[in-house]
């Protein structure tokens, strides 16, 4: 791809830290350009072999040594990838030395003293893009892939990054195509006026890409979802614990995930992985300030977190609780889920405190209640596990999920203008003019797995990878 | 090695994170042990190859994925190194992975399923010991170099790792060990009652002996200065401007160092890095919290400081001093610059708010003051420069230097127990109780190299290890 499109293409050898940046056992320096060889054997010797570009055997580790000038820098392993067959597609070197930052920071700077340069956020997977080691979705997954912090999120870019969603545009724009070359076929017998016979097998072209768009455009919902999050807002009157439960959960997680050591997990304030689904906790800071500030806002506030959340726990205290109050409970809580957009869960919290089996009992335990001590820390596991099966009831196993807002934006638009065609059909108007939308949609299909792409495009997709991917 | 001193030698197949923590672009986990390819292999496929022990080259990067069951979770390098020829000196394979905290995490948790354990603190390097691919004190320093953040300290740990000390403490038991060949002809002659003719060869030995157990010794000063900085004392009377010229020169050193994206550099407060040189800033948070609390204090404090410093900066005030005063200073410098097992600086403060050449001038500029601004951070770059020259004029060249203090006891013991050897003969001591004492100089040096040890001194030694390493 490169020859026929070298957009946003920048010359020279890039080199970079490829590991995370910090103190470790090892870390690993890598080199992509023409002259990554060069560059890369002009500070390395090593004792057993005479290296050379004709000599060095692809994908072989060499054990050696790193030197500025006569002084010796660190014992390595160098390996080089001869372009093709590496990650850029161009001649690519590893160098694998001791994790200090300094000897990182040295050989670097060693590296760009040889003649190549820093490569920029996201350089190595753009010159994959370039030289079609990947299509522009692919790249982007990469990104993804090393963000995920969910089984979930992981499976969504892993599938991403090996092409099943490339292959579903694919797929749309094959059809496209067949519809261009029907509609081409149509506009050939345009002079002579007369509407082509059959248009059954145009309706139901347009009839499947309008549902496969459409289909794709609303699992958006669930691929941001997976990305970000599971949105879960926990509601209820004040004082029945809610700050507490959230602590709870909070604290369950970290003591269910085993870390090990070497590794870790970066938690995000009041985001939480249950079984491998992120779950992002709505505006719970100030829950967790200050109980009263809810109070004094009233109830509407807490109508808008139901709104932003997929999941709702509906939180009652059933220490505190007389029949009456109770009714209103099972009441509103009825009222919610109507509201079949969400999942709703109630819990029965303070069942440290419960004298007597509540009278409404029978009525809880039929809307699934999860009876819960925050406080004590009791059942908490019964209500992570609610959540999960929340989760799975949902629509999350669909073939293709989009996870990502440009492509969103890219689909949405190719939606729009295969709707354009099919009211341009029912509306009777001329068929060249049908052709443009056809050629819209088929321009932003392309654009999302970077068939038809900008500079500016690749630019801001690409500065938002790290430096060394 | 291994055979015959299994020592601490814990069974079983060993992996961990090898790259530091935290999420990167690419990650790197090793095995270790006789199962590491069986298990590694256990995860992998690979489009191209049929995978086996027998097919697998050594060395050679082989691109596939990784899977749990029939889940893809990753595409890696795989890379086999077989023993003897790998770190370990056992086979090890290194698989390079996406590097989110959720891949790597994912990984070793497979790899433990699959039947490796995870490895303990320093057990990679403790296996290559035990397996005779390094000794006792190139192991040590493998941690020095990961842990190194000046080109002095990392310098002193390379030559450490690449066995430069090791010699050095090689050549020193061959010279004992000659010493006891030479006794143990004395003691066969002993039962004649006949004192061996002549002793200058012995006693030759002996003085060489002495002397280089004692330049080692005596080389741990400097060899602790550099792995741990060397210590600089700002001094001076109350408001000569000390708290902000350290201010000024901590933020000089860190507008100079051009720190490359995606390394980082880890600043410790009051440690600062010049031309590969650390210099530790001494007790200098009591300096910046207040320089009445110094004043409270008085003289007797700045001594304390005077002693533990290697550096001296002494600060005068340019702008407020009258004759008199500055009568004092220079005299009291003067008094300072007698101790010679320290290095001292003076610095004239102030040039900022200077209306006329101080009287002093020609007398300071014999004394080759630096004149600053610390407030305007003028000339810094000055003191810099000459914090480096004295620092250059010191005896840190010297071939072979003690950082560890581990290493610094043992030579201590040997230093001892040769003196020990020296007073015996002197005084006519039974040559059979002088050899007690040769043999236990010997054990001391042998515990430095690893010849002698125990599972007491590696369990220590290696705990201090990263895991991964």
């Amino acid at each position: 791809m490169l020859a026929t499109n070298p957009i946003n293409y920048k010359e020279g050898t890039i080199c970079a830290l490829a590991t995370p940046p910090g103190s470790g056992a090892i870390a690993m320096i890598r080199l992509s350009g023409s002259k990554a060889l060069s560059i890369g054997l002009s500070i390395f010797r090593s004792s057993s072999k005479n290296l050379s570009a004709t000599t060095m055997v692809s994908h072989h580790a060499y054990f050696g040594q790193l030197f500025e000038e006569d002084q010796l820098l660190d014992e390595v392993l160098f390996t080089y990838f001869k372009g093709p067959h590496s990650y850029t597609g161009e001649d690519v070197v590893e160098i694998s030395c001791h994790g200090s930052s300094f000897i990182q920071q040295k050989i670097i700077q060693l590296l760009l003293d040889k003649g190549s340069r820093l490569a920029e956020a996201g350089e190595f997977t753009l010159r994959a893009f370039l030289n079609g080691k990947l299509d522009l979705s692919q790249a982007e997954a990469v990104a993804d892939l090393i963000a995920s912090q969910s089984k979930t999120a992981h499976q969504l870019a892993l599938k991403q990054m090996r092409g099943g969603f490339s292959e579903k545009i694919a797929d749309l724009r094959q059809q496209l195509l067949n519809f261009t070359a029907l509609i081409a076929l149509e506009l050939d017998f345009s002079e002579e006026d007369v509407e082509f016979a059959d248009r059954t097998e145009l309706y139901n072209l347009l009839a499947t890409l309008k549902s496969e768009l459409e289909m794709l455009v609303n699992s958006f919902k669930v691929g941001n979802v997976i990305k970000k999050g599971i949105p879960v807002a926990i509601v209820g009157k004040p004082n029945t614990g809610k700050s507490t439960l959230l602590n709870a959960i909070l604290n369950e997680e970290k003591a269910i995930v085993s870390d090990i050591p070497g590794t870790t997990r970066d938690f995000i304030e009041d985001t939480i992985v249950i079984d491998g689904y992120t779950f992002r906790f709505i505006d719970t800071a100030g829950l967790r300030q200050s109980e009263d500030q809810i109070e004094n806002l009233g109830i509407e506030r807490t109508y808008d977190k139901i709104d932003q959340a997929t999941i709702i726990l509906y939180v009652c205290d059933l220490s505190h609780a007389d029949d009456k109050q109770m009714d209103r409970v099972l009441h509103e809580f009825n009222d919610y889920i109507k509201d079949d957009s969400k999942q709703f869960i109630l819990v029965g919290n303070k069942i440290d405190q419960l004298d007597e089996i509540p009278a409404h009992l029978k009525e809880m335990l039929e809307l699934e209640t999860v009876f819960v001590s925050a406080k004590r820390k009791e059942n908490i596991h019964l209500l992570a596990e609610t959540l999960v099966s929340k989760v799975k009831d949902s629509d999350f196993g669909s073939d293709v999920i989009v996870s990502n807002t440009r492509h969103y934006d890219a689909l949405s638009a190719a939606l729009s203008a295969v709707k354009q065609v099919e009211e341009g059909f029912n509306n009777d108007i001329p068929t060249d003019l049908v052709d443009i939308d056809i050629k819209q949609a088929l321009h932003y299909l392309g654009t999302i797995t970077g068939e038809v792409t900008t500079e500016e495009v690749l630019g801001t997709i690409f500065s938002k990878f790290c430096i060394g991917k």
